[in-house]
């Protein structure tokens, strides 16, 4: 093996496709491709997966045999241990996967990691945090997500919790439910879903009728709005940047990591909330943390593919 | 050097006195002494440190040469550059300290580890979290200090603040401000001084003449009115769990630890609260994490000494 290249898959595996891309050891992409999510607990499922890698193998005319790791980034909690144990959102049996994945490619480490989680490493081995041996991924999309990496690995959990971030109660006093059944969850007010939540609020506070949102979580129509000048978007969004610096304060004194990366929808609208972020956290953060940089992620949806890749590639390289 | 035994020393650096211990690579404590703490930025600091390790060293009739690491727990930021810039509380110069240890003890790793950090390594080694591979401490002393453990090492934060979870902000609109500067630190509600606050604030509202109490941070004399029954005394620890509990809470969302272990002055007094913690904890703790243990410190006031020396253990392991 050792004189053989050596590959790498990541497969983010989501509600309604599942993308693999193949990687080199020094994180070069060199082949994509998706299928329409099936069943995972299934034989035909997990045909769909081997022959998502057989075509990313094929295209380099390489074997299978140099498949060296193979990384799977999915949407529920994933502990240290690696057993999944609660997978709502879609349908799979992480063991048999593993096995018929394992079956085919028998040079192969197979690892599953939370699929925000595995958009933290990707930034790290080759996003906005290459260079950083810490880091605290931001999704902001319709719900908050995170991960939290020390050490260059990834913090699973012991229950699969790690960088859970949007679930930190940040306002104990909340009436309204987050989705998760608690209440006064970061991601109430600084997901996407919060910016248009927040927005409405002031809107309503103000008097003032709401600019056409499509949907909950529209985001977007919101900063474009406060980019036209709309004082209710401008305020919702300083809101939103009060919410977001505080949680960033909150993880320093727990992680205290070196950057914060920010990804998911709104991280598209950085333009609008970046320097007043990087101000907010730097007047709250405990005195040694307070130049923590904060950045907009690279990688975009191709994050998770390359983040589950290099979580197999590290795995592998400590059985060495 | 293989086949000699191999030593470790574990320095813990104190406002008052430097304690130091002798272990074995199985975190046997071999012997302790100590000497007030001298300045460590002059000859004399540094040999009255060496001095201790000579006693301790001859005392088991080894040579110098068999010391293979010492860790030095200090109390201020160390970053996990080990690179101190910040130290308010003890005058040191930690590179020539730390060169002065290396010219005596030739085949010795030095490293340097802040204190709270060093007392939740002890407490792995051979406390309450033994066996476990992620844990956070939490001493709840005048102030409230932590340490969060994961894979095995403590998280020491690109700029020394990993771990100070005294000043994760639980109440944003605080007016007090907490000894650091910001306001509405968890350790203005939930550390020993915090149990002592919460107490007046419940006689004051009340109209209830307070218990004597010796000093700002005499939670005991609280503890104790507890115990007897006091209300007021109940009601402030009622609410001293409520923010405690928070505070587990929101570390669960970021790093979801094993297991907590509950140190320093107030940690005797763990009869009157650790059931209530518990519940609470376990009432608002994101779903997965709902099971998380918590339990009492073992080490007490040696943490610091055995976890510095397993710092450094694990620090040499590494590099073998």
């Amino acid at each position: 093996m050792a004189e053989n290249k050596q590959y790498y898959i990541g497969v983010d595996v989501g509600g309604t496709s599942v993308k693999l891309g193949l990687f080199d050891e020094e994180g070069d992409l060199l082949g994509k491709t998706s299928v329409p999510t099936p069943s995972l607990a299934c034989d035909e499922g997990y045909a769909a997966v081997v022959g998502g890698i057989e075509q990313l193998m094929g295209a380099v005319q390489q074997p299978m045999l140099f498949v060296r790791g193979i990384g799977l980034a999915v949407p529920c909690p994933v502990p240290a241990s690696g057993v999944i144990t609660m997978a709502a959102n879609i349908e799979i049996d992480a063991p048999a996967l593993k096995e018929a994945l394992e079956a085919r490619c028998p040079h192969a480490l197979v690892r599953y990691v939370n699929d925000a989680n595995a958009a933290a490493m990707g930034e790290v081995w080759r996003g906005s945090a290459q260079g950083h041996r810490s880091m605290v991924m931001v999704t902001i999309g319709t719900g908050l997500g995170g991960g939290v990496v020390v050490n260059g690995d990834v913090i699973d959990g012991a229950f699969g919790a790690g960088g859970e971030i949007g679930h930190i109660c940040v306002n104990p006093g909340e009436e309204r439910a987050c989705g998760c059944g608690l209440r006064g969850c970061l991601e109430q007010y600084a997901s996407a879903s919060g910016v248009v939540n927040n927005y409405l609020h002031v809107c309503e506070q103000g008097g003032v009728e709401p600019v056409e949102l499509v949907g909950p979580s529209d985001s977007r129509s919101v900063f474009d709005a406060a980019r036209a000048g709309d004082e209710a978007a401008l305020a919702a969004i300083d809101v939103t940047m009060d919410y977001l610096s505080l949680g960033l304060q909150i993880i320093s004194a727990v992680v205290d990591p070196e950057v914060y990366v920010l990804g998911g929808g709104a991280s598209a609208s950085a333009d609008m909330f970046l320097d007043s972020l990087r101000e907010k956290y730097a007047a709250r953060a405990f005195r040694v943390s307070r130049g923590t940089s904060i950045e907009v992620a690279e990688l975009g949806n191709d994050a998770g593919i390359f983040g589950a890749a290099y979580v197999a590639l590290r795995a592998a390289a400590r059985e060495v």
